[in-house]
Order: C-alpha cells, then structure tokens, then sequence
C-alpha cells in the first residue's frame, strides 16, 4: 500500500485546482487576496531535504529484525520522512520549509498481533520510544516524536496488518486488523453486503486502529454512531500484555477499559485488531439539498430535527459563507446553475423572502427501507418548512457525496500560493451552538485583525446528537510578510481553540488532542480530569516509551499566555523548545 | 427522605404476598418446594443485633461535624446498619443473621459539593476510608467496608443532595445533584414535560449518583439509552480536586475521563452532579405483549428488530419458564385469564402450532408521535409474525409495567420461607446469545444438582442493542439443610457467573462489578485491561482511602477453584479472611 506524498495530502495523481471551477479564482482573490492564476512555487525536492542521521543502535535494529523480518524494518530517507509527521497545515509547513524535527530513526512493519508484541518487548527492553502509524493522516501532532527526544524513535507502521478476519453475521459486527483502510474495509464489507459506515474526511487515507485511537467521526455518525460507538471489542499490545475486550454490546465492569483505549493515541500500547458493528447496506440512500434564509434557522431545524421521531443518517448546514464557498467550488452545470439562476434567486428573495448572502445551504441524508427514507424525508420537510427552508433536491447532495473526500487537497492549493488553511472542529450543547458560533468567528478575525491580514473563515454544522452537535470551522489566510507563516497560523488556531473552551465547547470533536490541543486539556476536562488521564498513562507506560508527549499539556513547552486567547504549543514551532520564556 | 427497612427491601407498608395471587403457592410448591402457607418466622428484632463499637476518634468526628454541621454527623446504631450493606441476597441473609460486616463508624449527610470537598479532605488527613452511598439498593456489594479493614470507616450519605439545579431546554439536558431519588428526579421532570427515560428496577430507592457510579441501565434503554449514554457533564470531588466534565454530546479528548468516572463505585472520588439528556414526555407510550411458540423464535425476532428501521423503546421477551412465573403470579382477572382462556390455549395449539409449555411471553414499547407509534407497531408486528409469534394487545403490558418495580420484594418473601432468590445478568453479541442461554442455565441446574435441592431458573431478554443484547437470569431454590444456606448460594451463583465468562458475555450487563463479580474481572476485560483499571485507581487513591475493595481483584480473598466454575468471593461470606485456604 502506497503511502500519501511526503509533502501534501494524498495520492500524487489528484491535486486540486481552480482550473475547472470558473468562480472560484475571483472568490479566492475576494476573500485572502490569492491570486489563483499567479506562477506557484516549484515543490521541494527530496533530495534538498536535511536528514539528520538515525540513532538506533546495531543490537536494537537486530532486535527489531528479529521481531517482525528483514524486509520489514527500513531506515530509508523517504520511510523516515512520511513517517515524520501526520498532515496537519503545520506538517506540510515543516515539511516544505525542510523541518523534520525529529525524525524516527527506524520504521518497522509489523505483519501479526504476536510480531507487535514483540517490537514492544524490544522497544522497552532498549528504551525506545514506539510510535504508532495508521495511514498518516492526523492533523493534531499525534505522530511526531518529541522534538528533543534523545531516546531511539521507532515508528510502527500498522499497514501489513489490513485484514477482515471475520463477519459476525447475526451480530452485525466484523472483527478487522488495525492496519486497515477505510476504502479496503469498506469494500471487503461491501462484496458481503456490508457497510462500516463510517466516512471520516480521511476515509480515503486513514486506519481503522487510527480512527480508535483518536476518537474518529464520520459524515453517517448521525445514524451509525462515531467510531466509540461502532467499537465493540478491542485488542491492545500494552506492557502490561494484551488487552483484550469482549465485543459485548453494553457492560458493567467498572470504569470502561474500552473507553480507555479510545482516543489513547498510542499511549497505551498499540491496537492491534477490533470487532466493531457493521450494518447491511441499506436498500436506498439518499441525501437532499436545503438552503436556509439563515444559519440561525438551520441551527434550529437541526436542533428540532435531533428531537423529533425523524432519523437521518446525515444533517449538515453550512454558514452563509461556507455556502458562498460551496458555489464558488462549482463547476460548470449542475447545482450551481440551478441554486443560482435568475428564476431560483427571484423566487427566494421575492417569495421566500431570503437574503442571498445570508443563504445557508444544508444536506441531511436518509438511509433504510423505501418506506422508512421516504417517511424520514416527510419529517424532516416539515421541520425545515417550518424554520423557512426548502428542499433543493438530490442534485447538490450527491455533489457533495462524490467530492467530500477531495476537500484536503486544498490545503496544498493554497500552500503553494502562500496560504494557511485549516480546520478545528468541536461539539458543545445545542443552548450554546450560536453563542459559540459567534464567538468562534469573533475570535479568528480578531486574530486576522491582529496580524494585519486578509482571511476568511467559514463553518458547518455536523454530526447532531439528541443534546448537541458538532460545529466545524476552516480558516484561510495569505501569511503576512515579516513573519513566520506558523506563528501567524498559531496565533489564529490559538484564538479559535481558546474560544472553544472559553464558550462551553470541547477542544476537539473527533480530531484528537495529540500535541496541537493539549495546552487546552486542562480547561476542557478540568485539572483533576488531566490527572486521572496522567495516572492512567504514568501506571501503565512508567518509562514513558508509548508516544511520549501526547494528549497530556507540558508545561515545559505550552505556554498559556496571560492575555487568554493566545495558548501556544511550542513545542512544534521550529526552534522552539530552546527558546522560549513566558 | 427515609432508607429503606433496614432488614429488607423497600419500604415497611410494601410486602410481596401470594395470598392476591391464587395460582403462585402451588407453583412455588411445585418449582423449589418451599410452603407459602407455613408459618413464616418472625423477622429479626433490631435490638438483638450485634453491633461493634464505631472507631472514629474525636477529633475526625469534630472535623466531620465542623465539614457538614452537627446534624448531619450520626454513629446511630440503626443508621449504621442502613448503610453498612447493600440489598444483595447476601446481603440480606447476613442482616437477618446479625452478621453486620465491617459496619460504616459514622455517616455523614453532606449538604452541599464544598461539604464533599471538605469530607473527603478530613477522610485523607486522618486516613480515613470513605464510602459514598446513594440509595443503598446495590446488589453487588459495592457499599460495605473490608470485613478487616481497621481504619476509619465514613459512609457518605448523599441523600441531602437531590436538587434538580436547571434544564436546558434547548439542549435537552438537565443538572442534577447526585444524591436523588428516581421518583423525586422523574417527579420534578415531569413537572416541566421531561422525562429522564431511566427505569431501573431499583428505580424508587435508587439515585442519579448511583446509577452512574454502577452503570445502570433502565427499562427503555433501548430509546432512551443507558445511564453512561444519558451523562454527558458530571462533577466528581477526587483526591485531585474537582473533576469536572463538560455536558458535550461527544468528544476527542484522550481516554474518556467521562467514562472513568461511570462505573467507578466511588473508588475515584464522589459523584456531586450530573448533566444528563432528558426527553419530552412522548405524545403516546404504549406497551405491547406478545407470545411467542419459543424463546428461540422470540431471540430471533429480537435481533432482526434491532436491525431494522423500527426504534422501539422496550424489547423484551421471557424464556418459558419466566412466562409461566408471570402467569402463576397474576391476580384474579385481566390478561391471565385472557391468556389461559381455553378459547385461546385452543387458538394457540390448534391453529399456531403452540407447545404451551415453551410458550414465551414478550413486551415490546413504543414511544413518540402517535403516527410514529403506528409505523413502529406495524413494523413490529410484522416481524414478530414471521418468526411465528402474535400480539395479544396492551393488557399485559399495562400490568408489567405497573408492577415492574415489585419484583424485588419477593426476594424477603421467600426468604421469610427459606428460598434463596437473586439474580444475574450479562450481554452478550447476538451470535452468543443462544449457547449463552443454555450454557447459563445448565450452569445454574448443575449447581442446583451438586446441592441436592430443587432450583428454578428462569431467564428474559431485555435491552437489545445492535450487536447484541442483555440476559437476565433470576434464580431460586430452598436451601438445603446441614449447609450455610450463602455457601450453597455462591455454588449457584458462582456457577452462573461463571459460565457467562465462559460463553463470551460479560460479567454483568449493569449491576456493577462490586465485591460480587471482582473474582471475574480479569476473565472478561483481561489482565492487562484489569492492569490499566488498576493504575488509574492507584494514581488517584494511592492511600486506598475510596472505598477500598471494590471493582479490583483481590487475590488475597477471592478464590478461583480449580475445578472451574466456582470463584467465590469468599471475603464476604462470614467469617471468611480468617479461614480461607485454597
């Protein structure tokens, strides 16, 4: 399996481009003043990249040979660098600007749960530090090894481990290898009838054992759950041995060992295989389009439908400048001609009584039975009639199905071209959704403000739960000159975290903590939850060779700034680490 | 709010008679040979009880009574017993025979969660053990101190604590201190046109706290969700200070700390308040009852509704002999004789194909809009009919769910008579669920065999999930003479416990883990899972000031027996720690 390209998001055969999508070059220039069309720089050449030299010791590099074979440990330059980093804005940064940081010293691949039990016992018995890989996609520091970490690093790259050892047909569950891919999981369940249902944006990329270990959610959980829910039994090479949980639907064995290991990060041993629920695949699927008078109304269609008797796999509103994006996106014919002609537009503003620019744009998909999607659909219409919404159709819907995997790509657009893309998502109680949406937004463009920069900032709502939901932001901006471009990231994303907590909200919905969230851990699940999580992880990996660095705040290197909105984690800066004062 | 009888279950002016019940003493005659009409013994007098002298100095009664004022300090001998216990069968026998275990020294009501804050401080500083204590209704032992336990022993009585602080309404969450009752929180909700949608049995003496701590699940968990489903926000005063866990619908912040402190029985800090969804009371609730030809039909036509589009609130289904108890225990009128007609026995056989005697009676619940109602009725029903079962209307439902709070005052009914009676239960993935019936069941008629007496057992389904669901077994026999009639109960109970382990359940689906199951816990959630449980208990409470003993196996005390299905909790029997051998 072939690993994403060292520099960017996914396969080198896709990329992004404005090329086919006539309205989004003026949309960009508009909105963080990039010009599209403008010559962009040629990519870094591996061969420029500065590899500092692996440190793993002869007898350990035997030892791990032994573990798990020859042609499974490699300390080639590229192995090191895709297994350097996850993909976050800040890896591709780094990466691009020929910022390794620490990079492990030996890549082992491991191909059975008895070979990882064994590059354990060799990591321990050489005070190593072991670092698991799935697909290499996480974008909240979870797979670099401490920038200072004088210790051997080894990365374990999970991919051989990619099999659906079996499908529990009366119990709707499939007991899969960690190492797994969704597109490779999914089409093995697929061929038997099977969903997993589970369609994270890095479905493409990403790991069933990663999807664990950071708490993953996907575009169904409405209807399937988020990846804590579909995880039933888990097993867990830890230095205690193996962890083995039962796929049992519901128990009550005292605080939940398989919660424990959800969202670990690999801080607790490495996942090694889990049995988690699968459903057939439904006789119809279907996800409309709705556009709103505004991201109020759909807040509160959302809201009412998560009450109501309705179940819908997917319900999703974007902001109004979100929607401008969307249709900015478009490419010739299709949904956008249609949401944005002459006849569409006067018969919103004159009979719907809409504000273009204030328009929001919704999916919700249903999934069952004929009959159940079609009663499904009645219940939702009503809802959103009654909020002053309209169902455009399942032209946009399948749109959005098609291309929601493609949306990390342009990152690496807009990197090219000098811009800072990213998202930070959290979920907070339904009473707080449209303070927390205001006062995220606030708190970007104060920080655009701030660096004297032109950005714009768009969110959705995702994933509704009976008392609340998931709000999603991306911002974008073109890096000011005279400064670092991290620094300039770090001072945004430090503002939107801290607004996060600061309204009621969670540090991540389902992007983990790894190192770019866990200066805000302690405000988010207070100091003594901090604690609890720090015994946890102290008892079972004393020697802090588990992905050291993880998940817990480091006072030595988070620096929470008195002036509230800026909690830096500098650990990550280049350089950082050496120099810094509070 | 006045405890329970001190000697029993429930309140003084509810007793369980067969005398209403023309059809239960011939059948109690006949399953475990136990007279309904002989003479019961006098229950046992308070005064004749043997209590130790409480060992709390001065000065931590002086500290205690300056944390939570001089009310709300007690050594009162019937106060001690209230809370020295649980409500497990054990439990029961050993309060009737004045064995009184290690009881509590003082209990203390605290007020407010700074009064918590100050309690547990005054526990740690004079090394005192604390025991929080909800409704007292725990059947696994969760609430006794070590019968050798010499420090201090405080119970912490939280029955002072029972405010419903606020609703949110939009989010559809309430807080809620943790010290109240079901009646007082549902009361107070329904007030308002909420519903907490938790029903445990223990529902009218138990508390919000307790079922958190033990991870409860209620009657309509199929709807509404278990108790660790329902929490969202909770607040728990530790060693570490406050724990305090944001009311999110789902996060990605590490291991859930959330899900540590469900489940955790006190042994990391005390539970102050909990944010948990509510519902609005439903537009219709109805219960159904069904018959079907077998249990195997009815397990069958359970787990294709879990699969399906329909979302019943209740899915239940009583093996054959749990169909003929509920038919032996009906009072004169209603749907017994409706059941039993001979017009409908005739229908039964004749046309359905009936083997009355493996007949199984099953609830099934509806909740919502009245239209949502009628489509899950008829998706319902036509799956039931395809597995050769039929709807026999709302009659019996109306009754179950009237009496559905009562069953535990037949536990001091028999006992009055010499029956032991006491319950076990489990999940367990669909696939299980059949072998797990009858290897459950052998387990319990083997036990009952080895000691010569005559036992019943019976079994229902409840809580189904999508890969999976609850079995619940309850069994009964007359002890036999010449033996301790708990010695003889652990044979059976052991057995049972066993055999769950064994057949791939867990070992309690929500009773808890207590003193009751700990000899199991490493059979289900493995060493290294029972390691990691360990370390967080052990970093939070490294002085085992937190209710000592529960949860962890304790090797010293529990008994694994090598000829397999008996581990005894032999710490709890009388006398036992000074005596054991293995």
């Amino acid at each position: 399996m072939a690993h994403m390209k060292w520099w960017g998001w996914g396969d080198e055969s896709t990329r992004f481009t404005h090329e086919d999508k006539p309205a989004l070059a003026e949309f960009v220039l508009e909105k963080i003043d990039i010009d599209c069309f403008a010559p962009s720089p040629p990519l870094p050449a591996f061969e420029d990249l500065d590899l500092a030299e692996p440190v793993a010791a002869r007898v350990l590099l035997a030892d791990l040979t032994a573990a798990v074979g020859f042609d499974h440990v490699t300390q080639e330059p590229m192995e090191r660098v895709v297994h350097c980093y996850g993909k976050s804005i800040r890896d591709l940064v780094r990466l691009r600007g020929n910022d390794l940081g620490r990079l492990p010293d030996v890549i082992v691949y491991p191909g059975s749960e008895d070979e990882v039990t064994a590059v354990l016992a060799v990591a321990l018995s050489h005070d190593a530090v072991l670092i698991p890989f799935g697909g290499g996609t996480n974008i909240s520091g979870s797979l670099e090894a401490p920038r200072r970490e004088t210790r051997p690093v080894i990365s374990l790259d999970m991919s051989r481990m990619n099999s659906v050892i079996e499908i529990d047909v009366a119990s709707r569950t499939a007991r899969v290898q960690a190492g797994i891919l969704g597109p490779e999981l999914e089409a093995r369940l697929n061929a038997q009838g099977w969903t997993i249902g589970h369609f994270p944006d890095s479905f493409n990329h990403s790991t069933l054992g990663g999807w664990i270990a950071t708490r993953s959610s996907g575009m169904q959980s409405d209807k399937y759950g988020d990846i804590a829910d579909l995880t039933r039994g888990v097993r867990v090479v830890t230095p205690n041995g193996l962890v083995d949980i039962r796929p049992v639907p519901s128990t009550s064995t005292g605080p939940s060992v398989r919660e424990m290991i959800l969202g670990s990060e690999g801080r607790l041993g490495v996942i090694t295989e889990a049995t988690v629920q699968v459903h057939r695949v439904p006789a119809q699927r279907s996800i409309l389009g709705y556009l709103f008078p505004s991201f109020t109304a759909g807040l509160a269609a959302m809201q009412e439908i998560a009450e109501s008797d309705a179940s819908p796999s997917v319900t999703r509103i974007s902001d109004a400048n979100e929607t401008q994006f969307s249709f900015a996106t478009k490419k010739p014919g299709g949904f956008k001609d249609t949401a944005q002609s002459a006849a569409l537009k006067i018969f919103l503003t004159k009979r719907k009584g809409f504000v273009l620019e204030n328009m929001c744009l919704s999916f919700i998909g249903f999934e069952g039975s004929a009959d159940h999607v079609k009663i499904n659909k009645k219940l939702v219409g009503d809802i959103v009639s009654s909020h002053g919404g309209l169902c455009v159709g399942s032209g946009p819907g399948e749109m959005y199905d098609q291309k929601k995997f493609d949306t990390p790509y342009i990152r690496d657009f807009l990197l090219d071209r000098g811009g800072l893309a990213d998202v930070s998502e959290t979920s907070a109680p339904w009473s707080r959704l449209a303070g927390l949406y205001d006062g995220a937004r606030q708190a970007v463009m104060g920080a655009f403000d701030e660096l004297g920069v032109k950005g714009f900032v768009m969110s959705h709502l995702s994933h509704s739960y009976h008392s609340g939901a998931c709000l999603y932001f991306t911002f974008a901006f073109k890096a000011a000159p005279g400064r670092e471009p991290l620094e300039q990231y770090d001072v945004v994303k430090s503002a939107l975290q801290q607004s996060f907590v600061d309204l009621g909200a969670t540090l991540s919905h389902h992007h983990a903590v790894g190192v770019e969230h866990r200066a805000w851990l302690s405000q988010d699940i207070s100091e003594a939850g901090v604690a609890m999580v720090r015994a946890l992880f102290d008892g079972v990996d004393p020697g802090q060779n588990l992905n050291p660095g993880k998940i817990l705040p480091d006072p030595d290197v988070d620096l929470s700034q008195s002036n509230g909105h800026a909690a830096r984690v500098a650990s990550t800066q280049p350089g950082a680490g050496t120099s810094v004062t509070s």
